[in-house]
């Protein structure tokens, strides 16, 4: 693969894995909205098939890495780190897309959910509650972009974006061992997001599974610089754990395949 | 393809794809219906299984397009517009063809939840309200046939609808790429199926996802001409969004993918 | 195939069907059932997986048809009626074997529903309503054996069914175009699963999708001669349709395939 | 395969199993888990991909048998027991490892759920109950480590868990005549994870659908070691069920392979 196509891929397949992702947790979270209140399955199947749209578009340009704990786990696997950088590139700024694209496509929905409460109970809305009960539900829309834990630990937090990323990056290197070495094909885009279903149920309990710090970074930034009317804090103090975990957790998936699995 | 078999195909798939599509949403929706009330996520694996059932039955007939945005995208991906009437054709009137037989499955739910309130409650039936409390929940019955949106503002709204197709035509149009060349399979249908889900679970909130012409103005036009009781309007002034939408978002993934990945 | 393989296939295959598909109906109805109130979504995922599992153990030895529609239409489509009686004793022989297989694996659960109310709400039972509230909700468990409608109506019940059983044999009937002729394999044993299930989702509102007349006779036959307390009538005006509306929905989805597709 | 190999694989895979299939359980019941309350069909998909992901990482390596009455399936088919005790090995090794992983996963989780009800409410969380309303529900935490039964009966306990696990085991004992004898790949991981899935839907209602010796033990010896407060009994007087039952089951399964189906 050319560097532009491993940009290019890298950027439209995380700018969908976003606006998908990021678009689920605007749909259940937001007044004015078909999806509300949909609950935890609709999340987890809503970033599965996220990754399946993702990594079906792109992986025959790119590889869909989509990912940087997926791209360093490779590039230790490989031993070969010449397109790290494009890969990382391509996935931040994807990223950011994506969140820019979940604002467009939730453009009156944010501006209900954080304003003008009037404005719901249009034509067909679901939503009947009275204006004080939507006021006392509202709050900040940070969850829409970015993860952040239910009980605040640094250390837990850390082992758990871990141990997440570890079992994403474990199955994707044995791909190459069920696929016969031809690359993410279909099935393998289809099994890797069931297989991100898995772990947002299994263990996103926590920290709500970033397990790719692109998926965290991108957002947190554009919701920082978004112009959404009381949108609360972007949480800085938390950032660190979503990048930090799912690169250890990749790394330390490389080393066991290697060890193990080679 | 000959044209016969890309009209019958498309004919009978996109009557399928209706019949399976509406047909969840008037199971969801309807009084005496086993499904009422089954909530979001039966109706998004409703809408894909619809589209598994329809793909993966005519897909090696007729392509399995199914939706004019579809063909648009393909035509401009390939530069060739000679089928395309054919296409549109079998569509528009398969899509009517399934919205009748949506009514003919429904028929007794659709005259109970119109009219006769009493008939609810037979042996089996799962509504034990009361008559008051069933009347209040009544209403029209157009969210069976045609989307409308949460908040009525024309600008998001269409750009709800492009970017959703977006998402569904740029996944179609790579499919080249995954499979090697050799059509619409299987696996495929499958995958496109639970992209359409994606598409559904994230992006679907706003406008309810058509993302594809004719499923929105083919039983629109039906929902027009059957004689239900208390059936309300057919909302013509929102038709032209989920026919316009989708339309541009299909040319648009066209022109990107041409630019990206050809 | 010989006609002990398709015996046995049938046989062994409609057994797992019934024991999987009546199996999620007990699951979701009886008391001190871990699975109860599980709701409709469960119910379309148990009996879609129950198609999946029969399918793919029995197709490599029968061809895996668990359903005399299904056998119709390809006996229409070939116009080979040799090995159809073979069948249909394995099909009914299956099914009520995988209603006996239910009643031993719920043995308990049909004791606690039906007479003994104060055995619920052993050591981790779910079910801590009181005993009062618990008595008006047992009712009878035909539902868990055989079909029954919402609003009884012979001729729309009849139209449902057929129309129901349409979609899932022109769907089964295209197997060969899709599969390159090669029989029923895994991803095809998948697919018609996830067909079933948008059957259900999309169609089963009125009368919970029959389908198949060995899935609701066979039970229903079960029901009729086991020794359950207070188990309620067999409802034998109704069972002629569940029979007659699948055979003709298969026949005529046959005929639309040698007229439209071969 | 080496002796190392099949080791190696099991313990891993084994590790990753009740990693995901214990951490959905985690998920579910723990107070400050996102996933609280998300039900029985969360539970069963978690279950369900913590199978593909385990299976489809080590089917390359070990062939992914992960519990040991598909072990003793293939050793009665084949003939073969050479394996069987280093199969065994890994598998209750590495069911040890996924239970202490995922008590790492959710620490802070199992703390406020034992303890320090306090805690619970952070930001973020979405249990906004009472203390007291929190405290009635607080209980042991056994369930997710172990299975247990709804109705203690050892006749019909034994029964539930001899009838699923057969259903399991016949199907995996088919594959090689699905998948052309090449082994467990990554097509018949994802099957066999839906086979799972449907037994849990229609099977497990009763006793937890264990199926797998390793499953319920190693996560009880666990249970029994780990330094819980308050955690409660490991209830030693049903874990031979769980353990006897799928032997039996994977028996039964594979006496019936070599008779109807070699």
């Amino acid at each position: 693969m050319s560097s532009s196509d491993i940009f290019i891929g890298e950027t439209i397949g995380t700018a969908i894995l976003i606006l998908l992702g990021g678009g689920v947790c605007a749909a259940v979270t937001l007044k004015a909205s078909k999806a509300r209140n949909a609950g935890w399955v609709a999340i987890i199947f809503g970033w599965a098939f996220a990754v399946l749209t993702a990594a079906y578009t792109t992986g025959p340009i790119s590889g869909a890495h989509l990912n940087p704990a997926v791209t360093v786990g490779i590039a230790i696997k490989d031993g070969d780190w010449d397109n790290v950088p494009v890969y990382f590139a391509g996935q931040i700024l994807g990223a950011m897309i994506g969140a820019v694209l979940v604002w467009i496509t939730y453009y009156g929905q944010f501006q209900a959910h954080l304003t003008d409460r009037e404005i719901v109970g249009g034509p067909g809305a679901q939503d009947t509650k009275s204006v004080e009960a939507q006021e006392a539900e509202a709050g900040p829309v940070l969850g829409i972009f970015s993860t952040g834990p239910e009980i605040r630990n640094a250390v837990q937090n850390l082992a758990t974006e871990i141990i997440g990323t570890f079992v994403l990056v474990i199955a994707i290197l044995t791909q190459g061992l069920n696929d016969s070495g031809k690359g993410l094909g279909p099935l393998g885009a289809l099994i890797t997001a069931l297989v991100v279903a898995g772990i947002g149920l299994s263990l996103g309990g926590p920290t709500g599974y970033a397990i790719n710090p692109v998926r965290d970074l991108g957002p947190r930034i554009v919701h920082a610089l978004l112009p959404l009317p009381n949108k609360g804090g972007s949480d800085w103090g938390y950032a660190w754990v979503p990048v930090v975990g799912p690169l250890i957790g990749g790394a330390i998936a490389a080393g066991l395949y290697n060890v193990a699995f080679a």
